[in-house]
């Protein structure tokens, strides 16, 4: 039984998708996000956009960070983590502006005072402060705080999102061809937009970074960060305290792998006004399945992936501390980028060009080639490595 | 120190109020749910709302219960209950129709197998298709389910709900006025579009019924459904067990306190389109807070509550369970009516009666009088009690 298991997720969550297979998948079956008629307004130019999602198990790093070191400034990140979860999703079909969020926070009122509602209140406010200043309109509906302590541990939170797209404007994957390069934009380094240095961790793979990393220190300091029910071993197992020193990015490991999952709002934005996206046949945000996610879009097509970016130290930390293997690394990690563009060699250049305009690196990573079934193979110094 | 506080809940979430106090309020100050100015389809004539709200600790009872008799079909209430707290708090505003909702799901995986998720969404949809029967535009966005066992528990399940509103449409709790009187629909009983009788439990106090109801045979057999550092004279205090049979109603204590949530939209859907809703003063949906909701929404009024629907049976049980006096009830449960509309007598006598076509009891169970500060004073066969 592998570990992912016995901790009780699964980056492909088969069961989950078995679960949701007869729901309705939207007007276009292989676009990013569900994409719906805009029932609201009635327009008949545009479609409707409606997303949720959270940070997930990060909460409960920032949870034993806070704890251990009382920096609140955690809890903004992980507001910012909830928020572009969202946002960098609906960005995927073609969506940059024009957005309505709300936040959904449910807390053991034991373990999470109002301070840390404070601070998550106080992050997303400055984050969507920051995309305002980058010309993006996002308006805040508030949300609703509960408290949960027969539920919830310590702390979740969530965030949805509404958008509304001129019908001309969507991007959807199915126009994603043979013959596409594959543009990867960094997820690790610090954009313009960003305040510090990050890791390029994002909020996947959060419940295997944090075991795999940690050591039992936290496990006996924290119990309430864990579920009981995981086998002893699986937990808080790696050599790492959440204070100890990452001398080269001069921050300790919590906070590295804590580091706010990075927007890629205010770089798209600039490509769809300064790029024709008829040209760009597909965006996918490297989340829950990491470098595998594109599998999810595509009918008869081979992705070649042989020049990803060489793997941030974060993830070569996780990688030995863990000891996975490669294959199951790409498979839950973004690995270095997070969101990667479909499109022509000419589109790409201009596309890595805007990208480093904002300080945030980017290149072709890959290719699109015709085959008679889908596959993907992402090919490194270590090797090749085969999904389907 | 109260058993709400020992719980880890609190009717009235006063810190929770404090930590959100600086956020803007939106476009009015006394309306029921915030108002936007609608920056999405950028129309003059229109504002726009988005809400947050879930089942909250119901889901905890609804597990056992499964666990209990493996009957799924209770978590298509859960799945009711997420959707008609959002619902019915919008309606407050004016809002009853063009709405899209979406839905996150936090679990256990080793707690929740695909078949709960199953049954989550088949009773999303069943729910809307209800909904649509009585001519309400509903449309389901999908949502995100998350495995977080190291924060869940259980299972906790939210949705979100977006929604548009001509201008001149909004109901305004600022409009609620000296010499209105208060029509209550009762929470109870069953409605025309209800397929079973309903207790009127809605989705708050949750936490307070289910520890004060069921017995310590819940906390042996299912100890995943509570907050272990609850003094344990608290949990599962009560003296019933989930299947503990009652006969007046053919069911159980565990479906009976499972009632889904009932949603009061056909009824409101037809009184705007049967009577000026420039009539109409205001609306309360008596969630966390009880029958003292009003009192966030008012201020130099003085509302009398003297004829309050008869307690209903499972308000009863509780009060009698957990020994609580008349004044924390109130302030904890609806008590039998979840909504109440502020207007004009002879209005009211018109709300009465399209309550009852859709064989929803209604009464008017009180009034509002000036006075120099705001107050409540709820007066029954228990004598009178007051707040502020």
């Amino acid at each position: 039984m592998s570990k992912y298991f016995q901790r009780g997720v699964s980056s492909k969550k088969e069961d989950v998708h078995n679960a949701i297979a007869e729901l309705d998948k939207g007007l276009f079956l292989n676009s990013f996000c569900k994409i719906l008629p805009d029932t609201i307004s009635k327009s008949k130019n545009h479609y409707l956009l409606m997303h949720a999602d959270g940070a997930g198990t990060k909460s409960a790093l920032a949870y034993v960070y806070w704890k251990e070191t009382n920096d609140l400034s955690v809890w903004e990140g992980i507001a910012q983590d909830a928020i572009v979860m969202n946002t960098d999703d609906l960005l995927c079909v073609g969506a940059v502006d024009d957005f309505v969020i709300s936040s959904t926070i449910g807390r053991n009122q034991k373990k999470i005072p109002s301070q840390v509602i404070k601070s998550l209140i106080h992050g997303t406010e400055s984050f969507l402060e920051t995309l305002r200043s980058y010309g993006i309109n996002i308006a805040n509906s508030g949300g609703e705080t509960a408290d949960l302590g027969d539920l919830i541990r310590t702390i979740v939170v969530d965030s949805s999102i509404v958008g509304r797209i001129e019908k001309d404007k969507i991007i959807d994957n199915a126009n994603i061809s043979d013959g596409d390069v594959i543009v990867g934009l960094a997820s690790f380094g610090q954009a313009n937009y960003e305040t510090q240095y990050n890791s390029g961790m994002g909020c996947n793979g959060l419940t295997s970074a944090r075991h795999d990393l940690f050591n039992e220190k936290v496990r006996r300091k924290y119990p309430e960060s864990f579920d009981q029910e995981i086998p002893s071993q699986l937990v808080y197992s790696g050599s790492h305290y959440l204070t100890d020193s990452i001398k080269e990015y001069q921050t300790d490991f919590g906070k590295f792998v804590l580091s706010p999952t990075r927007t890629y709002l205010p770089i798209v934005k600039s490509i769809f006004e300064n790029i024709d996206r008829k040209k760009i046949h597909g965006i996918i945000h490297c989340t829950g399945g990491g470098q595998t996610k594109v599998l999810n879009f595509i009918d008869d097509l081979y992705i070649v992936k042989d020049n990803l970016f060489p793997t941030p130290k974060l993830f070569e930390l996780i990688k030995s501390s863990s000891k996975s293997s490669m294959k199951e690394m790409y498979q839950v990690f973004n690995m270095g980028h997070r969101l990667e563009f479909y499109t022509d060699l000419d589109i790409a250049q201009q596309l890595i060009q805007i990208s480093k305009s904002f300080s945030v690196d980017a290149r072709i990573i890959g290719r699109v080639e015709k085959r008679h079934s889908k596959g993907l193979e992402i090919i490194s110094e270590d090797g090749s490595v085969f999904y389907s």
